[in-house]
């Protein structure tokens, strides 16, 4: 079992805000991440993929493919986009990282072609960063 | 003459708009970067002070007097805001990353305590990055 | 369940001694780190906490929090501190990485105000780092 | 139990190229990477050994001597070399990273002298990299 | 007067080897860098342009440009390619990273479609690298 | 003319101290950074040579050459010591990064086999650092 890792990066707005939260109490729980007039961020993406290795390739799966994949299902919704109101995979959910982990993780589990699907990480700052591995 | 470098961050939206041209122009000539919706970065800052050492205390200048200088005139303006509607600074300028570099010059050129700024740095992405230098 | 880290830095001074051992017996077994002079690292330190997401917030805790008990049970007692004389909880132990992974475990596993803290990991330089999960 | 993690770096040169192949079917495989002219990569390696922490002596192992191992053991049989063709641990092996990851693991498995080896990791380039466990 | 960087990155075999030595030389003046069996490098390419912001645009260049014109010129002639036996514009040069620097520049500095080279920098490894100015 | 670039990094103790003043005053005016029971860092070098290539070698000088210069010279007298009071080059000097650069410079500048001494960077923190080009 080998745990292959794929690195992205995209660049997104976004705010933190709950509908069932006043203004005053988004303001309070979110700081200045709940900015009404938006921030954003740089966010780098690992998508790691853990499988046997195909003794004919030495491959676990072809990273060009998966980053393809990556590409088609994450980046091209997420990429210079409005979290909040542009990104069909986050509708309903407060664009934290810890959500957009798991929504990636949604987006990725049934298409990776070899191996499975093992964890999904977002680096949301240099300080933070966040993981999630389906369980 | 000792270079210093103050190195700080942070998360802002923005959006590359020129109010001249027509939607379609905006869209042609900045791509996705134009996006109406917004999107955003984190963005690096490196301040560069050039200066002689001072001989009782060894610095050209105290890096935390200039850091407090930083966050006083440049940071609280961008931090977690929007560069194109929320930055005083950045008014009438589209929020590129070169305009960036020359108005956060303006802002810190005659704020600096000892020696002379030097140098202004902002990096958008891991792959691009602008450099400033009064000249 | 998602890992939730959040990243801080700080600086310090140490030595590896054991004063059961002769000084010849310390230079031997630690070499250049010996040095009853002292050296010193920028050491980096990674907390991982693991919990469920919050529906209300998206978070699993707050970072922001995090980084305020982070800097008041380990920061505040470590940077620009002598590791071996001026930190209470490494009273007694060889200031290597490993034990002060530890001590910090055992510092803020009591002060995690939501989910669970799952690992600490401390790199001492580019080349060398260390995690413990409390196991 | 502490994870104690030693990094090291080298450069190599390979191409991919299953024998049993056509150059075609390699070509339409492995794509620009089984280039005959051959092409190369600065690769990280990070070595992980999991253990008890010696009293004595406050590691898990000394550092410098798990660093010796993995010279006498991995790097000079990899660094400037062609993996393809010189590198005998990896005779009979196509040379992608998980290969790699795998064949340095069972270089240093029954090497360690303190503690279990618990994972390899390299990184290819900035956006691959791979983890071998053992299992 | 802005200065903007734009960083590409690529890997390649070489070999660093003089015709006008004997073996012995070679081996003897560049040690393991000279093995005839290769070896190889990630590659991190910086390119540097100055210019006068446009007002239209904000822009010294269009970066998107600048990257079409990196990958046209340089990088379809060097990523996974031998330097020595593969890219024109290397015949006859050592592969060394000084003469790649200046290669890359003399590929680049009539093709800059606003404002002009600055400099041309090789990072070969994270230890090494290079600048060209054209001075 | 190319700029060579060749990176070594040392770990060291010190505190700011300025032997003119007052405990009060070292306390006031240098803050934590003069705790006289020390702290440390991890420094990056970085030293840049600037000159013609050699048709001969490809090289502006030997990286491995510079690289034994900058241990005689400059890592044994820091790595692992005490800045204050270990390190005769620093006899006299308070151990600001900045009064470090311009003593590496001093001890560098006539030990150059090729070319001339450009710059010398020192990094203390991942936030604060220092260039000195003998101006």
């Amino acid at each position: 079992m080998v745990y292959a890792t794929r690195r992205e990066t995209f660049s997104a707005a976004h705010r933190l805000y709950n509908p069932k939260f006043t203004d005053e109490e988004n303001a309070r729980i979110f700081g200045k991440c709940s900015n009404p007039n938006w921030h954003g961020h740089n966010y780098t993406l690992e998508v790691v993929v853990a499988g046997e290795i195909d003794p004919e390739t030495g491959y676990v799966l072809d990273l060009k493919e998966l980053k393809g994949i990556i590409i088609e299902y994450v980046i091209k919704h997420v990429d210079h986009k409005n979290l909040n109101t542009e990104t069909e995979f986050m509708k309903g959910l407060i664009p934290t990282a810890e959500n957009i982990t798991i929504a990636i993780w949604n987006q990725l589990v049934n298409k990776i072609p070899k191996g499975k699907l093992f964890s999904v990480k977002i680096f949301e700052t240099e300080n933070n960063y966040f993981e999630y591995k389906g369980e």
